[in-house]
C-alpha cells in the first residue's frame, strides 16, 4: 500500500486514521484502555534498516514499485500526530480510542502494530479489573506468565494486570522494568527437592520469615497444612493450588486456627478467574488472596477484541474528504472525533466541537514529537480505579448490565455521517 | 527459590525437570510441537545484568538471601542439557515435550519462559493445521497479527502458523526474519483514499499485475466485484472480508464468470476459523483461498494449554531420588522419559529403555552447548505435514475422535511410578 500510494502520487496527502472499539468483548460492560506506551514507543522509533529495505526490494510484490520508494523508506520516520484516550480510562462500544494523523503512508503503516499493542493490554487490564472486583478487596496477584502468548506478552500482561488493579505479579522482569510489586511462592519442585515436606517448609521459613507462603498441595493439602502449622510463626500464610478450593480452604483454616495461627492467611490459585473468585467468596470460602494465572494472562473467555483502524479523513491539498465504510456490519463513522464524558454519559462529537465534561482524546505526539512524558503506570492505575468507582454499580458487575453506559453522537457528527453517506451514494 | 536452594546447600544437586502436556486443549486430537528455537535461544543466552542483580538485591524477599547468591548470579549461565521432541511433531495428552537437566537452580529458572514460549507456538501451529485441514488443499494465509497478544506474538504466531501448514502470512516482519512467504491485500483505506473504487482498483492493478487481489467490500461487495471485473486481467482475484460469505461468494463468482474471468480466484476472510471454512466448503461456496486472522492468532477456542514443568529426578550426589506430585488431579510421573512412536501407538518409557519405533525426545543442548543446528522452519513444516498425514484419519478431523491415539506406559515406567508412590507414602 505504501508503494502504491507513492506510485499514485498520494504521498503528500494527509490522512487521519481512527482506532475504534467496534464492540465490547463478551460479558464486558467496559474495557480499560492500556498499552499506550508501546504504541508511542513504536511511532517515535519507526524506521527501516538497510537489510529490511533490501528484503522488501527482493519481494515479487515490489517488482513494479516506483524506484524512489526504497529511498523513501531509507529516511522514513513518523512525523505526524497521535491523539489518545489516557491509559486507565474505561471505554465502551463504538468509541474512538486513538487517532493517528499524518502523511498518508506514515499514518497507514502503524495500523497493525498499534492494534496489537493496545488491544492486548486493554483485554488484560479489563480482565484484571473484573477479577479485582470479584475479590471484594482481597489482593489479586497476576500469576499467568507461563500461559501468556510469548514471554513478552507475559511481561506486558503483568503491566496491564497491575494497571487494572492487581496488587502485584510473579513476573520479576515486569517488576524490574516497571516497578510493579513482585510476589509469588515457591513451586512444588521446592517441596519435592527436599527429603520431607517439613524440611522444605522449614528452609523456606528460614529464608523468608514473615513473607513465607507455604505451598501445601504437593502431596496432600490438609496434611501439608498441618506440617506448615506445626512450624508456627513467622508465616504470611499458606497457598492451595489444586483440588476443591472451597472445602480445602475451610479445612486448612481450621488447621491454622487450631494451631493458634489466626493471623496466617490462605491464598488460593489453580485456574481461577473472576467467576470462580466470586463463587468461592459467595459460598464463604475463608480465602485472603488470589493468584490468577491462565485465565487472566490470556483473557481466556474473551481472547480478542473487535477493534478497527480505519481512515476517517483525507486531505488532498485543497480538497478535504471525509471517509467511511458503510458495507454490512463493519460500518465506520467519518471524521476526527472527540469523546466528552460527564457523570451520566459519553457524547461522541466531531473534533473541534465544544462539549460538556472531560474531553478524553488528548494530544500525545505532535509533529512526530512526544509533547510531554506519558502518565506513569501508577497514575494510570489510579485513573482506572477512580474511573471504575464512578461508574454505575451494575456496570462493574461480571455479567452484562441491562443498561449499558449511554454513548450518543453529537448532532454535528450525525450530520457529517449523513452527508458522507450521501456523497458516497452519488 | 534459587536463593533458597543455595542457602540450603543444594546448589550442587542435579535435577531433571520435565515439560509435560497434561491434557489436550478442547476439541483437539493432537497438538503440533512448536517454539523450540525460542526456548533454545533463551537457555543459550541466559544471564543476569548488573542492573538486574541490583534490582533483586533491593527486594524485601531477598533480605535474608545468602551473601554469595548475588555473586552466583553474576556468573550464572545454563550449563545443563535439553532434550526435546522436534518441532512439527504431533503430541498427545500426558506426553513429555522436553526435559531440562542440570544443576538444580539452572534447571529451575527456565520454567516460566520455556512454558510460555512453547505452549503459545504449539497452540498456533495446531490451530493452523486444523484450518489447513478444513480448507481441503486451498491455501490458508495467516492474517492475525493485529489481534495477537503483543506484536511479538504476531511475529512468532506467523512462524508457528506457517509451521502448522499455512501458505504464508501478512506479517512482513515474520517474512523478513524467517523467510516465510508474505501475502496480503490492500486494506479498505486504500479504496477509501481514492475518489472512486474503480480508480483504487486500477491503481492497484497497475502496481501488482497478476498478483492483484481487489478487496471489494468497502462499500458494496457485488458492486465492487463488478467494478473490479470490468477492469479485466491481469488479476489474481477478489477478496471478500464481510457479510454472508456463502451467498456473496456465489454472486461474486457469477460476476467474474460473466466477465470471462474464469481463472480469477476468490479469497474469503472475516472472523474465519476451521469450522467456518469447513461449513463454507461443505455448502459449496466457490472459494479458492482463506485469510484467517483473529481466531488463528489467538487460538481463540483454546487460548491456553494445560502443560506443566515438574521435577522428575534429583541427584543429591550419591543419593538419587525420583520425584512426583500425586496430589489430586495434577499428578505427575517420576523419572526421565522417552517416547517411542510406531505406526499404531506411543509408548512412554523410562529414558535409557529400548523401544520400538522412533524415539521422539532427542538431545538438543548438552553441557550448555547446542549440539547441532536445529532443523530449519521448512524442515519442521514438512515434519508436521508428513506426521499428520500418517495419523488415522479421524484424528485429523475437527471434532474429538472416539478413538484417541493410543499412549501407553512401559512396564519399567509403571514400576517406577509404583515404587515412587510407595516411597512417598512411607
Amino acid at each position: 500500500m505504501a508503494a502504491g500510494y507513492l506510485a499514485a502520487g498520494k504521498a503528500a496527502e494527509k490522512a487521519t486514521f481512527e482506532f475504534t472499539l467496534r464492540r465490547l468483548p463478551a460479558n464486558r460492560n467496559f474495557v480499560i484502555m492500556a498499552g499506550l506506551p508501546e504504541a508511542v514507543d513504536y511511532l517515535l522509533n519507526l524506521s527501516f534498516t538497510a537489510e529490511e529495505i533490501e528484503y522488501l526490494r527482493g519481494l515479487d510484490q515490489f517488482r513494479n514499485a516506483p524506484p524512489n520508494f526504497f529511498e523513501y523508506l531509507r529516511t522514513f520516520r513518523f512525523t505526524g500526530d497521535l491523539f489518545s484516550v489516557p491509559e486507565g480510562t474505561p471505554l465502551f462500544a463504538g468509541e474512538p480510542v486513538l487517532t493517528i494523523r499524518g502523511p498518508l503512508i506514515e499514518a497507514q503503516i502503524p495500523e497493525t502494530f498499534v492494534l496489537s499493542a493496545i488491544t492486548f493490554q486493554t483485554l488484560i487490564a479489563t480482565k484484571a479489573a473484573r477479577s479485582v472486583h470479584a475479590s471484594q478487596g482481597r489482593p489479586v496477584i497476576e500469576f499467568g506468565t507461563r500461559r501468556a502468548h510469548t514471554p513478552q506478552a507475559g511481561v506486558l500482561g503483568a503491566r496491564a494486570a497491575y494497571l487494572g488493579g492487581c496488587e502485584g505479579t510473579s513476573n520479576t522482569e515486569a517488576g524490574f522494568r516497571y516497578g510493579i510489586p513482585v510476589m509469588g511462592t515457591a513451586a512444588h519442585s521446592w517441596v519435592m527437592s527436599f527429603a520431607s515436606e517439613t524440611e522444605a517448609f522449614r528452609q523456606l521459613q528460614r529464608l523468608l520469615g514473615e513473607h513465607t507462603i507455604q505451598l501445601i498441595d504437593t502431596y496432600d493439602t490438609v496434611a501439608g497444612a498441618r506440617q506448615a502449622a506445626a512450624l508456627g510463626a513467622p508465616l504470611w500464610g499458606l497457598r492451595i493450588d489444586s483440588g476443591d478450593l472451597l472445602s480445602l480452604s475451610r479445612e486448612v483454616r481450621a488447621v491454622l486456627d487450631a494451631a493458634g495461627l489466626h493471623d496466617a492467611k490462605i491464598m488460593a490459585s489453580g485456574d481461577l478467574d473472576e467467576y470462580k473468585i466470586r463463587d468461592l467468596l459467595r459460598d464463604g470460602a475463608p480465602l485472603d488472596a488470589f493468584g490468577v494465572g491462565t485465565q487472566l494472562a490470556t483473557s481466556a473467555d474473551a481472547p480478542a477484541m473487535g477493534a478497527t483502524y480505519k481512515m476517517v479523513e483525507l486531505d488532498l491539498g485543497g480538497i478535504h474528504r471525509f471517509t467511511a465504510k458503510f458495507s454490512d456490519e463493519k460500518t465506520t463513522l467519518p471524521g476526527s472525533k472527540q469523546i466528552f464524558r460527564d457523570k451520566a454519559r459519553d457524547v461522541i462529537a466531531r473534533s473541534g466541537e465544544c462539549g460538556n465534561g472531560e474531553a478524553l482524546l488528548r494530544p500525545v505526539i505532535l509533529g512526530g514529537c512526544l509533547i510531554e512524558p506519558l502518565p506513569t503506570l501508577e497514575q494510570a492505575r489510579c485513573r482506572a480505579a477512580q474511573s471504575l468507582a464512578r461508574l454505575p454499580a451494575p456496570l462493574r458487575e461480571l455479567e452484562e448490565a441491562e443498561q449499558p453506559w449511554p454513548v450518543i453522537y453529537s448532532r454535528e457528527l450525525r450530520t457529517l455521517v449523513e452527508q458522507t453517506r450521501l456523497n458516497l451514494e452519488r
